[in-house]
């Protein structure tokens, strides 16, 4: 009755107290989650972590990563939870609700990461420049930082709240995230060999693209055309002067 | 703003750990509720908590009751709360969607008690009997029991979610269609320097790029960053041999 959870990645990101590990894997536990995965933890015991009552088996299952790209490979939607009150963001910004009701629909078609940042920081740029889109738990402005674990409860929760079974067309499949990072990686390719890219501003760089070809919003079909053209473009770049 | 909690009254019952009624008074700070009632707490220095992280006024502000009947006698509408599976209650039970819907009608005319048992066994029956009905969060009957702060998190976000106006950013302008005409011919002639198009297909093959730009979906600002980083590209393609 609760399922339709079981394709939801709950990604947690430099995640400080081991002890919000356990209670945001208590909260998956209570929703229906099950699939945990954690970026850098500051912790490396966390599976040990008692807040996680009930939730043994998640916190014992959870996945560790290196980075967000390799945590969110697999996804075919990457969204990025916030408080409010950040201004300078460049993703759009849903609210929980409706930013809730489109997960839930990308769940019927394929893995969906939902990601958390670290307790004092949140996510950073680079990790919302894995984002596909950002999602806002709608606190106060003056004291929009939450819990960790709580937030992880206020997020599911919307999830299941509606639990109505949403049915989408298996036709608009949506690429996996490292079908847009391979994009990614070539289009700076292509962009720094053709002189676009200046080296002081490289990583900046990186991340504004990172971002716009996520607001391209490609289906799987779409992506695939548009590594064959980077490919061969970054092909004669490379072969140019011989070829022509 | 998130006003429209000011006359709601969060009454935990029996807490036991300290850390959960701070942690409760964080989650009440984030969403606008400030009026904290604690029932026979089992710490009395729970006023200490540290995990009321920016909430040390709802805290300092808590009032302290000998019995529930005490702590809800200036309530309009007494609402308590239960994990999913309890097969023995004489209450109404209501989701906490519409039992949410009610609180909020309620809360226009005057103070509500929502109420939290102790983490071991919830509310009591002498608990429950001072309650109009009762409110269930959807959790897994498996796994009904949440962590307090986490339950008076959701069952707070559950108050305030339908109170909020959405956010549409007013940057969103569409390109005009001649600047997309202007990407597909500059994203053709590349990808035909580049040998990707088929000289004998190259009419299906524009039209079919023409297709894609516009699926794009491209916003006017994008637009611009398209046009500079192919035109940047079809340069290097032209004059790469001389320039590297």
């Amino acid at each position: 009755m609760l399922s339709g959870l079981s394709d939801l990645r709950v990604v947690l990101v430099s995640t400080r107290n081991p002890l919000n590990i356990g209670a945001a894997a208590r909260a998956m536990s209570n929703f229906g989650a099950q699939r945990l995965r954690v970026v850098n933890p500051y912790e490396p015991s966390f599976r040990e972590a008692r807040s996680a009552v009930g939730a043994a088996s998640v916190l014992a299952d959870a996945e560790e990563f290196a980075s967000v790209g390799e945590a969110v490979a697999d996804c075919r939607l990457v969204v990025g939870t916030t408080a409010a009150g950040r201004r300078e963001l460049r993703h759009p910004l849903r609210t929980l609700e409706a930013g809730g009701r489109l997960i839930r629909k990308h769940l019927t078609v394929g893995p969906v990461a939902l990601l958390f940042g670290s307790e004092k920081i949140g996510l950073s740029n680079t990790d919302l420049s894995h984002c596909d889109w950002l999602m806002r738990i709608p606190t106060r402005p003056e004291h929009g930082s939450m819990n960790l674990g709580q937030a992880v409860a206020v997020c599911l929760y919307e999830l299941v709240r509606s639990a109505k079974v949403e049915r989408t067309s298996g036709k608009n499949q949506l690429p996996e995230a490292q079908d847009l990072e391979r994009i990614t990686q070539l289009l700076f390719g292509v962009l720094r060999s053709s002189g676009y890219v200046k080296p002081r501003l490289a990583a900046a760089t990186e991340e504004n693209i990172r971002r716009m070809v996520r607001r391209l919003d490609l289906n799987a079909v779409d992506a695939e055309v548009w590594l064959g053209m980077l490919r061969q473009i970054a092909w004669k770049l490379e072969n140019g002067a011989l070829g022509s």
